[in-house]
């Protein structure tokens, strides 16, 4: 197939409707999220396939002209994943966002790569089931989530995205398609090739089905809000927490700047009182959910007892209301970071004893490029959010640099749950082993042999 | 490197007692607990490195001679997957077993393949820590468990070894030593080889190092038998019990007669009433563990409540001591079947919906060969443990076709824990896709393009 080709080619296969191209492409499908990745630029063709067929169909003809795909779901990614290149076919996988089946008693569901987070849990309202993982974004598909192994806040009790998903439809990038996985928790037959497609940012697949494991939703629950004086007394009691076995299903630091300007931008009053807030330096945040409103109210005297011995100022039960806008206002902080004039959000992990050490280290790389670094993240992980503040280019990306390297120092990893993507390409590079990535290159020539996958990303290149 | 001059270049690279040859090599060190693998044959050498400078001079030279390597743990394998090979290099790991930290904050330990489950465990009490990954076996090596994805009874509430491995050092075919992962939960920064190494039984990578997550331990426990009139009913109720939030940390099935067999293999008397057990088609045994003691007396009351609406016969809490030693009972009961002259042990493993359907289609499918299966199994995982008896080696192969395409067409895999190994080579390869084999295949060749990583097995080649 020659490119001059591939246009009437996809629009017979498919059908005009489900292929856009020039004037028909609307802005607001090329791009994502990302506050630093380069602009989306007009692509060839947006394809809006309905099938695993017609992604089958697609993926070939593409191949066939040598022309590179970009899958895209919701365009919610914070990388740059997701944004359209020029020369190249996006494939919009909205149109494939079917919930195929739920079964209640194996808790697994099976959903098209389209399907938003939000449209499964209100699917599964009734089910007494969830789908667990909670990246602030509810409007962010399973597509995307698997692409980018989303973590988010339930992490620190349910694990993220790859701890969820059984199996995976995908299509390769000559139009194979194949099945990985099954509805089931174990197995040891084969590569695990599902994991390995998890987090690979649409580098080595299309993705077309989700098989995800379901969890049961605990009825009683309740959020506590935990001020400290440092932050350093703040991350040595988290790890007392879950050796206690309280299994927190979030367990949230925000500095003082994050909690006011999230709590601001949505109106919450969380009644701390005058005196206690002017001592705080951190705040954490704890949701407990339990099976039974007894084990709820021992978890939470337990809970007391074991912060109060360690250093906190108080702690506050929020009310049933107050309690889940507090957590709502909590994952629009990047919304607010982004008003506020972020020019870069980073999510670097590391061991959770080291974020004392890390953030302090951050502040003061932050201020070594003349810029500034504020921020929140979910600490019983060791996965901090910093909004970074640095104008400049050049500057920021000495910022950005020594802030991963601190983090890899420190025995963790660029990116919890953010991923790479374009953002980040340059710095990923550089600071990996170059053995890793010519490895991780091999890996991806097995899967795409010309690169056409999103060949303008750090992983897999 | 000539084959001839390996022998002495790597008794000159390490030290003539760990290189061993000939009649050095003990016959103990060469099988596996496989009851159906082709029998070990005698290894170019058996070598056993300290450290991981060691391995990759090991590799390093075998690669330039062409010749195989068989990585070995503790031998305790099922699918003969670590069977030495003629003309191979046996890698025994047994000397690189050393615990190297532990991190009571960060729930992480780091330890070297040769390390056993029990010394693992041994090494943390007294911490509040464990390793929740429970196979039966605690002589097993954690390289040994990290190769095969290795499950066992914990896997209903704590997942399976890919659930608790964050990182592993690696050594490829051509000697180059890498990194994955990291002493943190969650990653999206590159492919997740650590993943991909998980399950790939020795065909990928030399496991050199594994970062590990630790779990609290539950202060409280209780082992409760339920028998059941048929395993349909037992099966039922499974999904009902996990739904409730109950959080089992075993749900076990045993028939009649493996319950039979193990409790009298291991003198054990469970107090059933004669006119229960006469009743009894099929036991249920739950661990229940918890933080406190009331949530324990809750949570038996509840199962009580649960299980007696959905058609138990009775319910017994059994005492600290019946408890641990049923478990322990029902952890030997491949040595019981193995003692009782089983020919073979499978472990399919199906969406737990469809195990009574499944054990009844196998039942079939045995007598239809002339053969019988009798069992047990983690009935919370839909994984079955089939002891298979049929002598003739015709009839055994067919009947072991039809009990793994059964479990294929109901949604489920080969193995849920064992491996393929090379025992089940030929059928594993029979029964998958012929597009997915060749994706393995190529993956297995961007880590090891010589194919010199345990080629005797069915994964990767």
């Amino acid at each position: 197939v020659q490119r001059d080709d591939l246009l009437a080619r996809l629009t017979a296969a498919l059908s005009p409707t489900q292929v856009r191209a020039g004037d028909a492409v609307a802005e607001e499908e090329l791009g994502d999220e990302s506050l630093a990745a380069p602009a989306p630029a007009r692509p060839l063709a947006v394809v809006r396939p309905r099938t695993t067929a017609e992604v089958a169909t697609v993926a070939r003809l593409a191949t066939s002209a040598g022309v590179a795909l970009v899958p895209r779901g919701s365009g919610t990614g914070l990388s740059g994943a997701a944004r359209a290149q020029a020369g190249s076919i996006l494939v919009n996988f909205a149109e494939m966002n079917a919930v195929l089946s739920v079964s209640a008693s194996d808790h697994v569901a099976v959903v098209q790569p389209g399907v938003t987070l939000r449209q499964l849990n209100e699917h599964l309202i009734g089910s007494g089931l969830h789908y667990p993982v909670h990246p602030g974004e509810l409007s962010g598909s399973l597509g995307g989530n698997v692409n980018t192994n989303a973590g988010g806040m339930r992490a620190v009790r349910h694990g993220v995205t790859r701890h969820h998903v059984l199996g995976l439809e995908l299509v390769l990038a000559d139009g194979t398609v194949l099945r990985t996985g099954a509805p089931v928790v174990k197995s040891s037959s084969g590569y695990d090739l599902t994991q390995l497609v998890i987090g690979s940012e649409g580098t080595l697949a299309l993705v077309t089905e989700v098989t995800l494991r379901l969890s049961p939703v605990m009825p009683e629950r309740a959020t506590v809000l935990v001020p400290f004086a440092t932050l350093e007394g703040l991350a040595a009691v988290v790890p007392e927490v879950v050796a206690a076995g309280l299994e927190p299903s979030m367990l949230e630091y925000l500095d003082l700047l994050t909690m006011s300007a999230v709590t601001q931008a949505a109106g919450i009053e969380l009644g701390v009182p005058v005196e206690v807030a002017a001592a705080t330096g951190a705040y954490l945040v704890v949701l407990l959910e339990t099976r039974t409103a007894e084990q709820l109210e021992r978890d939470l005297a337990d809970l007391a007892q074991l912060v109060g011995a360690r250093g906190a100022l108080d702690l506050y039960v929020l009310s049933a209301t107050v309690g889940p806008r507090l957590i709502e206002a909590r994952e629009r902080a990047f919304w607010v970071a982004k008003a506020a004039g972020a020019d870069e959000i980073v999510d670097v992990v590391v061991p959770r004893s080291r974020v004392p050490e890390y953030l302090a280290e951050a502040a003061d790389i932050a201020a070594r490029h003349g810029g500034f670094v504020s921020g929140c993240g979910h600490v019983g992980d060791g996965n901090v959010h910093l909004s970074v503040f640095a104008p400049e280019a050049g500057a920021r990306h000495a910022l950005l640099h020594d802030l991963f390297a601190a983090g890899l120092a420190r025995g963790g990893q660029i990116s919890g749950e953010h991923g790479i993507g374009a953002d980040k390409r340059e710095l990923y590079r550089h600071l990996s082993d170059p053995a890793l990535l010519a490895l991780q290159a091999r890996v991806k020539a097995a899967f795409d042999p010309r690169g056409l996958l999103n060949p303008h990303l750090g992983v897999g290149a």
